[in-house]
């Protein structure tokens, strides 16, 4: 049996202790600088996944395989926040898995897009809309990056004019104006179909489940999730000091074929 | 194109409102009684998932496709603590997705079984131990139900007496001593492989996360999460009174080829 | 030195277990029946608060003198919301202390009046509104009970109507409109006094903060408080199952002189 | 009515925002540097609380009579973690108010010892233990600057080495090593009396209810706090984003007369 060995050009997650990681490119004759010294990059290749290599200054690093949390952390810029808890909920909640056809509106960085990916191949697809074409090209990276572009159509439209597909698995929203997008929605889904938004603020919770109730789904659940780390030692065990107290709300529904109440959206 | 409609024999999510829904199996010429009525299956066979129904109180139902937290939801007894939250999470630290092979302990009645196994199909495999043999009855018909069967290997055996799968991406872990399970983890687990645990008691993780650090597991960390849902209504919007306080920790770590420092568990 | 003993006509907390407790006025030749047999009042008599006492069963229970939390816990219907958390933050935040003459609308049961007569006394007072006269009668006789009652004046009247008090050092509301009270607390504080506001629901925060804002208040603060209880035992130590997942959120604020920008409410 | 007007030597809280406030004191012919400009403190002497001053960029600062928490917040040091959250919490469960007679250990910078004497004056005391010499000036300072030294008495001694007071109310214990103090706690307490103690790990906790169980007390009960603040505003209003993951856990418990199991500390 084999293992799977690191080679010229792949990504390797390198693993300085529980907190400090850094997700490279393997590129022979090059290192990688860290303030704990430097890696040489040719120590790594032809070792398997899970080998320990040595800096310059004789620190440890561990060259792991980057996992599906990893891509999506490295993918997200400080500016969002659908964070690993966040992400794992909603693909939950969409009931996705090989195989779905999914709308995704908007793309931003790509970090949702990748978890998305992931769990739909190698049979199903990911649409995924985005108006502004500099994060579009962010998310190409990522996703390449991550393996993961062949299974995503990434679309410079706006969402809030209409959805192409027909028959989709789920609707997956991490927009502004998720209500817009509501009736567009309802369109784009398979009976019995999921939609899951992600938002910051409680009024655009509100008019978002609004828009569900008005636009023939059921099942509508608004949730928030809080993550806290904890220090493990033995004498010494305590949560996390540090945490964050608010991403976002997860709100999520499934479309009913009875016929909605009013086809327009009444919060616009 | 044509949705998907509802046959005997299928099971159908009947809906009755926001909180209140049932997970039942279509026959024909039945009926499913509730406090608002019964309901005619017959009044469901041919008809496309997403439906309404009437009741013989002439109140709505709508026959929804069962999701995945549907089958999670509908197979956990009340001794069992592991939610749709949980679920989420490990799925998504263990990094696994189509075609992972993975080794889960205990089985217990099959809830976490059946979020693994909708993830790995259709190339990949859970193999799931669990030394109670009515455990393993209530799990199979729960994953029978699901349409998930075929992608799990039941085995009614000790995980704690060793591991029989080799070069798996994941160890999935909720049983009582996790970290007697670790060094057999070890072995079973490809390089750069995945742990995740699940464990009510901070003993508990303590202990587990000793085992990881003294067999070879880097990236160590322990999490917990807490779901709270929300009263979405215009005007009265406020998170909801109950909520669960406490399911459980869930630590994950990765396998460094590095030997560990000690081949035996101190912690036993 | 005497300790203090426990007399015909005083409450005493009889306490079973860490969890269950009773909140009881000793009455000479008579008993208290419990689910564990029942407690002689002759045999407390005379003892100092402290004491155990054996039940008809053989069962001890614990005769302690009542807390302030106590006070607070049995004055509570199930209906009210104001925990001991909340009541706790809300004295902290409002400044009070001995010789504070506060103004509290509404009364309810007297719960949170108990905390604020509690922390004022000997030379402060409360004034406190209700305009439902039934609340009125069980607020007394909770206050009465706490040996408390001197140091307020139950009022029945509706604050909206105005206040009556000038100079106050704090307001403290918990009813359902509260920005409606907003310029009346305003004219009934001295200058950097205090409002304390409890609130369910989100949109009772967002009117109370605007009508704060347009009313001549700085410092400004809304801010929720989850309690969860710890399962404390070597070996099985872990967070409660069971927790409040929201009573209220509790805003604060001080009076500026600088004059309002508006004297009335825009949120009315 | 006269209001109460600014003195020399007395102590603002100057509030430039709902964030940003500055604890100073007010010396005649002198100035206060901020970022936003200079303010003279000639131009608040004689001017009432509450009022508003410019700075000499033309930015408005509101000039607020200090309130118990400000001086909580302003005496913490940042390797202190005892929040006012924390404060208020234990400040309920001792059930102390005017009259009690307090022993408390550690002193600290005195955040604690502040809102003790806050509300047990004017008749009741503070016995304040600390063994380290630097912290009890800095808790001194803090305390003449609340206006309530007179209620303290500050101890250069080692608590663990036994308590001078007997028959006091409470004893609130933010040290190290609460379990040690536990049978020193019983024997300075009134029957029925209470111990309170802050501990950062549940490896204290777990100590110290192991020494409360040992030692004579009931009711004994562990909580967290987690307090996360909102941003309220119409048409964006969310939790906050960065929020204080832990403290620590509070215990609290009362006196038995029932003699102690065992007179020794077996968890020492």
């Amino acid at each position: 049996m084999t293992h799977q060995t690191i080679n010229e050009g792949d990504y390797v997650l390198l693993s300085l202790s529980q907190r400090k990681t850094y997700l490279v490119k393997v590129e022979a004759a090059r290192t990688f600088h860290t303030h704990r010294g430097f890696v040489k990059f040719d120590d790594l290749i032809g070792k398997v996944y899970g080998s320990t290599v040595s800096s310059s200054l004789g620190i440890e690093f561990t060259a792991l395989k980057p996992q599906l949390s990893d891509y999506i952390m490295k993918s997200t810029r400080k500016t969002q926040i659908t964070y690993p808890k966040d992400v794992a909920l909603m693909v939950m909640f969409s009931g996705i898995g090989p195989g779905s056809r999914v709308v995704e509106a908007g793309t931003g960085t790509g970090a949702l897009t990748t978890a998305l990916a992931h769990y739909v191949r190698p049979s199903g697809k990911i649409h995924s809309y985005e108006i502004r074409e500099e994060f579009l090209k962010t998310a190409e990276k990522n996703l390449t990056r991550a393996h993961l572009i062949e299974f995503v159509e990434l679309k410079n439209r706006d969402v809030i004019m209409g959805i192409d597909e027909k028959e989709v698995n789920s609707v997956i929203l991490d927009l502004v104006t998720p209500w817009l997008v509501i009736p567009h929605a309802y369109a784009a889904l398979k009976p019995s179909g999921t939609v899951v938004s992600f938002s910051p603020t409680i009024d655009q919770v509100v008019k978002t489940v609004e828009a569900l109730k008005q636009n023939g789904f059921v099942c509508i659940e608004t949730v928030e999730c809080l993550m806290r780390g904890m220090q493990v030692e033995r004498g010494k065990t305590r949560p996390q000091t540090l945490m964050t107290g608010h991403t976002g709300y997860i709100t999520h529904a499934c479309k009913s074929v009875k016929p909605p109440h009013k086809a327009v959206n009444s919060a616009a």
